[in-house]
């Protein structure tokens, strides 16, 4: 199995896991109810999370021992600057938001938040505690997705989310999370043992804690 | 004057440096009437806030370009993990919280987010973008309580937040920041330039606006 | 001009510019008589070179302010990692070397001091300490190149280091130069200052010794 | 036993452990004839070091997870910055080396490398990466001090450099030494596992070679 490691950290987050993935965020929106205002919110503070998101790759570069490892880090650098940040502010033009009102909004504390303790594991730490608190996001949202398409209780017709869910829930993206978590089996492996579960566990619980605070914070601006 | 850099610095932060530095929790304190509940939430998060400041000092130790820069940082890190924490830990007692249930605690999202902001700025900057990062902190701190005791509404009898109030209007904590603000003037002459105002006055806001959200942390756990 | 910063550092550095630029080893690579195996030294530490390299520009993605700043340091990580190593490692064929045989060499000591000299200004400074200590190998690559071609003692028939030159002399990595040239200017309005100039002088000079020293050490092995 | 992944690393290292322990320098200096310009040059060198020494345990402040961690290498930077800077200047000038000429002295490209190298595997990886690359100088000194002074060969009357040797043999450095040894295992324990030793060895034996450089530098300086 490629994501033993990921799944381990799972059962160790306990409730805080399902806290996240199953957030009234999330709920609320694959029912198609989510106040448009707190996706707005979602969506600004997503693109100003992604070019933090890229430094983290870049110090991944930085952190490799490898070629393979760097080439890796360097894929997602890419697809981050040269793809993902193109999609997302297309896809955000269609509710209404400017790439440079984006650009001018502050970032929030969730935001500050999360990015920037990523950020320090990854330079404390090795490069497999950057990988491993990056993962809540990475490979959680495509289980939140995949969760929700599976749910008889999400809306399809007529959900104006249905797009963000089929995105994350689509091959494209299921295939880069089943990769991150197989990478995290690799460092494991090779620059992990029982000794430093314990550390990681402590790290992906609270990653996952600040990504739950990253969905509350989106709800808050509906309030 | 030896703090010129740091007044440009609030003068640019505007509104954000008096939210900051006036908040309700700082009037509430000094008028003796916040909820000790506000309180005892702030000195946790202050103990677990002192480890990341610790860090911070010791990430300067490593920028240093030379031995007098590096016994400046390395006396800080003294400072804290010699003193500080030592006397934090003895007053913290004095409200009831041991150490041992401080450490236990969870870092609030306001505590991860200004000490992982003002460690990110110090890896991905410079020194100078590391002591700006630190100044609302360091610097604002001793404006606080010194404005605060100068203020007639502020009262000294029987106010169970005065020995606080008195620790960072007292003589040796004036001194450290002034000599804080000091090392910003040098560090702006020999690392800064106009050109970089711009972007440590952009941190310097940042810092201090989440400076405030540690403040307002403080409040909500007394709602 | 849009190479000032680097004309004043080339000044400030003195007869340590042209006795790396105008080393025994570039005369003679130039004139077609450096030894063989002189040629083949350089070309295996180089390749080992390279990947410091991808890691110096991945970091310099972390170290970024605005997404301008970092899509210029993803292309030259992409460029090192896509296109540069793959030329190098074909070329190092045709001189006898293949990859896996480099890869295996240990690094010299004058690879490790450069490389992770360079990395050190990059995390202990900022960007632009980074990207000085990277101008003697970027900008004074394409600086040698174009002064030994317009040399009439350069020998171009028959020269087996003819390539190596015309590479380096050629459109393509002249505008490479150029650009990384103008990017330390710009980082000089928007970060440095003339209070700086000093210390990026010191760093800009050790390196120029370091990459001095890396000719040296392909000379030595044909001793 | 507290040295027992430094005993592994060093069975690991093969000849480089005994190359870089009993070289010539070593073993000259210990019969008392090794040139008084080999020593000078080495102190010198050795000063320059130190520099970099403290920043690497300033360094591992911010890389420690706990407050023992925080606290042992803040006593290594105190101790270096408070305690050995002033005890190897005032050593230093028995030798007629001033404080002042030495820091005009450029750093030999032999202190470059092992300095920046140890740094950068402290970035790049975690504490664990950091600590063994310091291993061969820390706990490497009091190895090759007590074998020397065991050594029936060394010369004790009249040697100029039996101060040196009985420095580094004696118990307060002996006991630094294998507390650095003990951290090593501790660090391991809670940060390895088997899967890391290869490349925990492979940076130890660079730091070796690379410290062995440092020897054959002071020699250099005698021809």
């Amino acid at each position: 199995m490629a994501d033993a490691l990921f799944r381990r950290l799972v059962a160790a987050a306990g409730p805080t896991w399902p806290a996240y993935t199953r957030h009234d965020f999330v709920l609320a929106l694959a029912k198609g109810d989510l106040p448009a205002a707190a996706f707005r919110r979602y969506l600004v503070q997503d693109y100003l999370f992604l070019l933090h998101f890229a430094r983290a790759w870049g110090l991944a570069v930085y952190k490799s021992d490898t070629l393979a490892e760097m080439r890796r880090a360097q894929a997602l650098v890419a697809a981050t600057l040269d793809v993902e940040i193109g999609l997302h502010i297309a896809y955000c033009r269609g509710w209404g938001l400017s790439e440079a009102a984006m650009a001018a909004e502050p970032e929030a504390l969730e935001t500050v938040a999360y990015t920037r303790f990523v950020l320090d594991r990854g330079l404390a730490g090795d490069r497999l505690d950057l990988e491993v608190a990056l993962a809540p996001c990475i490979v959680g949202y495509a289980e939140i997705a995949a969760e929700r398409l599976a749910d008889p209780a999400t809306r399809h017709d007529g959900n104006p989310y249905s797009e963000w869910l089929d995105m994350y829930a689509g091959a494209e993206y299921q295939d880069l999370a089943r990769s991150a978590a197989a990478a995290l089996d690799d460092g494991f492996a090779r620059r992990g043992g029982e000794g430093r579960f314990a550390s990681l566990a402590a790290s992906f619980v609270t990653a996952t804690r600040l990504e739950a605070d990253f969905w509350t914070m989106g709800l808050d601006a509906a309030r």
